[in-house]
């Protein structure tokens, strides 16, 4: 049995828990540290009623690393899985380091006021990468489905289909319905800024950024059919552009309408902003006030319908050939309910959580060091995850693949069935 | 000089207070009493500075009653024009009584909790009607522009061109444009609400009921041409179903289409909602959010251009005769700034309650009860209004008002230049 420790109680928390509970209970002895203690407690309530699985909860603001790195000491934690909010991250990379402890998370640091921050990303982490190598620990960054799975197919086609990648177009459509009029499927406040900033891409070696929404393309994917998608700033894209410096690197988001027209009204309003008002006699930020009347994001899972795509769209060369293949992931929202009670977005960020724990803590990606998933050997990972209930793909595309007018059509499940045939 | 005391500080007050002091300051004795000490001290700064003219303020919350009798006879005053939010009318109102001091309003007493309030409206004014009759005070409720102005039009009406009245449509468009993407013109807990409430009509003597934005007509009206309408709970359909029983009454409202939308997202979202959450760790209701973040409505002023038509259309018969009336005024935004620096609305508000309480002083409309304008002899006030700067009109309108295809044309200054001529 491993000893390890969740940090956070939210939506992606529970998942993981849950995840570990049902499919990993013999290997992981699982704790969870949170600030909300109500919540962490319901979460080892639920996996003990539902999964016969024992966890202990701590009380413990993730920001505080002194106190933190005590719990993880006295927990004996070999590593730490990072779920709490984005800015907890420096101080659980530190309590990590104080306790002896290997560290991962799925997305990003971010510093409460941080908007628009300059590419390339990851610099603060980066600060803390010699005192990993001295301390011969492992700190995995971002390792959820995207980024995270995304990242080890970039490293897989590097690997086994080409001999140079020079454009990398990462996408991401849910085409689910939940029944609510505004809600998003992680933490609302973190959700709906990364929505309101400036994308930033790589093109031609050189970074570029443009405003929220102005970059746009209409993709065609396997399972989830045809989508209008943004260019959004997203944490693969900082962390590729340095092991492909000089390809072409975009993230594209499906964001429907409704959702982008309403979240555009609330900004406009700024009510999307981080930054306390005075508000008759209390100090507040008016985000929180939005993501207070929003759906609580693990409660969608109950009434999901429909399924998400992730893919990546590599165009490389290979002895003077140049082609493209897709590497992705169809989940539906209903199955994983099915699994583990959550919903697409929670559990395709739990699956590849729990299989890169296992995979350092077995020695196979113990990196001894601070690194991006993409720098790691991928074959035993994305087995892993198969494993684990996340089955992908990776298929040789048409050498044209916008055949459709203004449509890319990566869809090879339906679309070219001929043409593979 | 008569003594008179303002409650409030807001967008309307402070219309209200300059107004005084520009045309009436030889007339008027005034002061302000407010919660807000900041905005009241800033009201007498600029009548001082701008018109040269002396007020003193008070700190007092409105629903303060004791308090607020002792510095009403401290202050001596004669009449109140309680221009504070809706929900302080029954308390200054007592005040007033306690102090054997006149009182005004213009617009419905409404508590803080107060949503679709069934017809007929003004239930808890009425409560105090015997208390004002016995002190031999006047209340006279609601004598803004709509309420108010418009209810003395329907009076000269029946007073001067009909033996009955049929039907009366209230109608209220600004096509005035003021730059921010969303605003209103007064408190905007106040007037968001207004818009979302249902609203509620009279036909056939009976009272209706229907959604908010469920009912619209397509109005060109004089000075701001064709607009759609919205129907709308507004005050004045409440107190003339009163003296027209078996009249058909309706309010109409122009609502942009932004703002509805917008309007319609935010309360979706419960971003409109007066109860109070907790936000992390204080509690707050959305709607005070919500218009913390709006900008304060007296500062439109300065950017609005455009004008407002506010008119009634009152049909009626007179020996058997039947035809139509139009009693209307046009005010623009740039002409209001230019009087007193106020946009329409505070202006429209301020001119008819001041022109009210020189008429109660001067025991024109000494009524020594309780009273809603039309209950009072509207001549010698329509010609107060336009003395002070707001002019009106009356005209007949052709038989057949309904001459565009679905587009209701009042538009007497324009398109029936050559039948009037």
């Amino acid at each position: 049995m491993k000893k390890i420790v969740i940090v956070g109680s939210g939506t992606i928390a529970a998942a993981t828990a849950r995840l570990i509970a049902k499919k990993c209970s013999e290997y992981f002895q699982c704790s969870i540290i949170a600030r909300n203690s109500v919540t962490a407690r319901l979460i080892c309530d639920d996996v003990l009623r539902d999964y016969n699985t024992v966890m202990a909860w701590h009380e413990c603001n993730a920001l505080d690393r002194e106190n933190l790195a005590r719990i993880l000491r006295w927990s004996e934690a070999e590593l730490v899985i990072n779920l709490a909010t984005p800015d907890t991250h420096l101080e659980v990379m530190g309590a990590c380091l104080d306790s002896n402890c290997h560290y991962l998370d799925t997305a990003l640091f971010e510093a409460e006021s941080d908007f628009n921050v300059s590419p390339p990303w990851y610099q603060p982490e980066k600060q803390l990468k010699s005192s990993f190598s001295e301390a011969g620990l492992t700190a995995l960054l971002s390792i959820g489905f995207d980024p995270g799975i995304v990242n080890c197919f970039c490293a897989k086609a590097q690997k086994d289909d080409f001999d140079e990648i020079l454009e990398i177009d990462l996408l991401c459509a849910n085409n689910g319905t939940h029944g609510h009029f505004f809600a998003t499927n992680f933490n609302p406040s973190v959700n709906l800024k990364e929505l309101c900033e400036e994308t930033s891409y790589r093109e031609a070696g050189l970074w570029h950024t443009a405003p929220a929404f102005s970059r746009s393309r209409r993709y065609c994917m396997p399972g989830v059919g045809e989508h209008l998608m943004y260019s959004v700033g997203h944490e693969e894209v900082h962390s590729l552009a340095e092991k492909f410096p000089s390809a072409t690197i975009e993230f594209w988001m499906r964001i429907g309408d409704q959702f982008r027209q309403t979240l555009q009204t609330l900004e406009r309003i700024g009510l999307v902003s981080r930054e306390k008002i005075m508000v008759r006699d209390v100090q507040v930020a008016p985000i929180d006030v939005l993501a207070a009347l929003m759906p609580e994001p693990s409660s969608l899972a109950t009434t999901y319908r429909g399924q998400v795509c992730v893919a990546v769209v590599i165009k490389g060369r290979k002895q003077n050939v140049t082609s493209s293949m897709i590497y992705y992931s169809v989940c539906s929202h209903e199955a994983c309910f099915e699994d583990i009670g959550a919903h697409v977005t929670a559990y395709t960020t739990a699956v590849p959580a729990v299989a890169a724990a296992q995979m350092i803590l077995e020695g196979h990606w113990n990196a001894k060091t601070l690194v991006h998933p993409e720098e790691l050997e991928p074959d035993l990972f994305l087995e892993r995850i198969s494993e684990l209930g996340m089955s992908w793909k990776a298929s040789l595309l048409p050498t044209t693949i916008s055949s459709n007018g203004e449509i890319i059509n990566v869809d090879v499940e339906t679309e070219f069935a001929q043409t593979f045939a």
